[in-house]
């Protein structure tokens, strides 16, 4: 493991944001670009956290992400957004979507949002999780860059695209509860632990992943250059393609095996789409919801072993709130030598 | 394997209708019924197909089932519809809502209609291919009786709760394409093979389910009375739990533990809950939609050794409809039996 160094949830963000605006990010789209990174790296989420800033600095750098764009917001229908995030970062143009989709919903019971020509949109919870913040139920669908290959075949074509889901949890019977947070990638596992492993040289499990010829491999660069073990098998696949539909298809955005990477700053911007799908409960169950999300919360809180999704998430939180995070000393110095050197 | 007899898709509905008129349904009800269960035998889904009557004819003959429900609409926003199924048979229910919704969609590029006081839907694909046949992209959550515990838990607290999609494949491109569906229950295999597994004596393979104390079990009989696995752990299990919120606490219907058995006469009404999304991807992405769908699906059926979700049950459909279905005779057998002895 490499050597970590704490640093509070402000000090991250300030440097998050000193390192975008060196590389040509306008400082208010650097401060959202770093809200949501520094929130991924609080929640135990480092793949969707500081370890992005590199590239996230790189492509803003060579005008793959746009960093000064300003998303432009549709109001198509009083149920219907669309967002162009203008090739330039995720964040500002879902915080946009975000501000403006709650009262749509609460007016009509459910509203969605489409954002296209967008990027990296993180952790993909964290945004659902504002809805329900708010008393809304909430789908986000968001591709990435092939991973996965339809089941039976080896040619990667979907993202590792995760569902991502939330719930408020009756305020009514419990106020201070935390909505019920559901974010998983259709992958086995995250492809950022086969990116590490191949940085360190170190093998994978099997069933982790496929090489390029459909076999199972240990070897993390035959890895990257095959194919992630969706969940399920056919299953997962399916669910792959679904959320393809839902983010790409859904908005007129590049399909995961169009998108050029998000790791490096060269290319073509990866144009990738985001569907937010936001809905008040209190008007589909007629007020009967707070009870009902009560009990089935309950049910699982009271069963012996079992644990609501999310909970090692907030736990992460409630620890990085108090103590700041440990980001591993490479990283750290990277991000410090961006934020030292303007590059724009 | 039980002998099996083949009737025509027209003798099949005939005879279903016939054995649900004879046990407390009203005719149109029965004919409605009768088309959803031959339409999932047809695509080969017999676990929601023919086999269900006997089960189906037990609760309408007892009244835990109303055969004489009259679902109920209330159009309560331009993109929310609530329809009470009467403790009835799904089927009307959401055939009501299906009928309501497409328009409501259209006009605002996204409606929902929340089901209540339902019963066993049956193949869930089916009822978001009808939405996609119209061009529109589908979501379908709807919940079962208690089957898959808590990750970490021994209770089973949620359904097999498929997750139900579909999605119209560009009709300019290629006028004569089949919507895309996908439809999976987040357990590892249907829970019918358990129960075909059990009523045959046989022992099932391990990994498909636990026993009551939570350990891997071959018995059937032991899987029955414990859970059933899910697909990606932990992941199938939140997976179940985000439809039983979707299906069940934004409807404001009977949670997956509280719900009584879908196969005997007795006890109170399942009181299911089922939710419908329906979406217009004309609308949500700007007229990019058709081009995007065709992109999508010709690479997945280009690609070696892949097919499209739902292929096998096209398949089956068209063997069905130039064929028949092969019903097995001990269900035939108590179907027709059902048909000459009118209990009500």
């Amino acid at each position: 493991m490499a050597e970590t160094e704490t640093l509070s949830l402000t000090q991250a963000h300030d440097l998050v944001v000193a390192a975008l605006v060196a590389n040509r990010t306008a400082p208010d789209n650097a401060a959202c670009v770093a809200r949501a990174l520094v929130a991924a790296e609080a929640d135990g989420q480092s793949g969707h956290g500081l370890s992005r800033v590199p590239s996230y600095a790189a492509q803003s750098r060579s005008g793959k992400v746009d960093g000064f764009a300003r998303p432009a917001l549709e109001d198509v229908t009083p149920a219907l957004l669309r967002v162009d995030a203008g090739l330039g970062f995720a964040y500002p143009a879902l915080d946009l979507a975000l501000a403006v989709l709650p009262a749509k919903a609460r007016a009509l019971g459910i509203a969605i949002a489409a954002v296209r020509r967008s990027h990296h949109f993180g952790q993909a919870g964290a945004h659902c999780e504002r809805l329900a913040e708010q008393g809304l139920v909430a789908f986000v669908f968001g591709n990435a860059p092939k991973s996965i290959a339809p089941w039976g075949g080896r040619t990667p074509l979907f993202g590792t695209n995760p569902i991502a889901f939330a719930a408020p949890v009756a305020a009514s019977v419990d106020p201070g509860h935390a909505p019920l947070v559901i974010d998983l990638a259709v992958s086995r596992v995250a492809k950022g632990k086969i990116m590490a492993a191949e940085k360190a040289g170190r093998t994978i499990p099997e069933g982790w992943a496929l090489d390029a010829d459909g076999n199972p491999t240990t070897d993390a660069s035959a890895a990257m250059a095959g194919t992630m073990i969706p969940i399920g098998e056919a299953k997962g696949a399916a669910l792959a393609m679904m959320v393809e539909v839902m983010a790409a298809a859904l908005v007129g955005a590049s399909l995961a095996f169009e998108a050029s990477s998000l790791f490096s700053g060269d290319g073509a911007p990866p144009n990738l789409g985001q569907t937010i799908i936001a809905i008040d409960p209190g008007l589909t169950s007629a007020g009967a919801y707070g009870e009902r999300i009560a009990a089935l919360v309950a049910a699982v809180e009271t069963e012996p072993g079992a644990r609501l999704p999310g909970s090692s998430r907030l736990a992460a939180r409630a620890r990085a709130r108090a103590e700041g995070v440990a980001v591993p000393a490479p990283i750290l110095a990277e991000i410090r030598a961006l934020a030292a050197c303007p590059n724009g």
